[in-house]
């Protein structure tokens, strides 16, 4: 079942990247009782971290909370279409069910590019939901580029 | 220049990480002047972190120290190829050579399966030279799952 209120969270944790001048994309981790364990938005410039995207950051924070390497039943919401080393770490993960916003021609590797799960080598290929609250996500991203594109250099 | 020195660094990062049971594979992160920035090995299990590989922990090891999102300019020793995940923070972090040991049919993806940085969404990709200490790598993982498999249950 998806929960719009789980992608609304997600959205929240978009929004909350922007205001600290970060790319946003939100997402959150739900357990099998459809309670949030992790929610996180990109910090890559924060932390000088290039892995530090949403989805890596919520799916490291569950497991940490867990005291597990894997979330087999959990479920993943996340703003944007993941790129190659998001859905690499969902698959390593054993996140059961991908719910994403806004597909990603740039950087995208579910749907399109590297197509992380068709390949054998990628152990694991969670249940999959794009477009939800797709406007919303993407109306983020384009929001946040356009200001960029404005503020003079 | 390859430095094979390096990359022994990395295989002895490897076989740390099959003294505390975790699959042994070992990275190294090289300056521009040919100094060790940071080195790593699989901790997965220890930290419960699917992410934890030892690529991924000696990008974002280098990373911190640096002060820096990105590692233009730097190399990258890893005794395995890539998976999917860490080819993509290779991609994010903007690694300039890519120096790798044995070939990964079961999780590779640079050499197989979805060959990370072929993609256009894949916004950098480093010069790739595999192969490099090959023989001790494979080696390493060869004797670790042949240790496993005559473990006791």
């Amino acid at each position: 079942m998806i929960f719009t209120s789980h992608m609304d969270i997600a959205l929240q944790e978009a929004q909350a990247a922007a205001s600290r001048g970060e790319v946003p994309v939100g997402a959150v981790v739900v357990s099998p009782n459809g309670s949030i364990i992790s929610r996180a938005s990109n910090r890559t410039i924060e932390k000088n971290d290039p892995s530090a995207h949403a989805e890596m950051l919520a799916i490291r924070a569950a497991c940490e909370l867990l005291g597990q390497d894997r979330l087999a039943g959990y479920d993943l919401y996340v703003t944007l279409e993941p790129c190659a080393m998001c859905a690499g770490v969902i698959a390593a993960a054993r996140i059961s069910r991908l719910y994403y916003g806004a597909s990603d021609k740039k950087s995208g590797a579910v749907e399109q590019g590297a197509r992380i799960f068709t390949h054998p080598q990628s152990h694991h290929k969670p249940e999959i939901y794009p477009g939800v609250g797709e406007d919303e996500a993407a109306g983020l991203l384009k929001a946040f580029f356009a200001g960029l594109r404005d503020t003079p250099p």
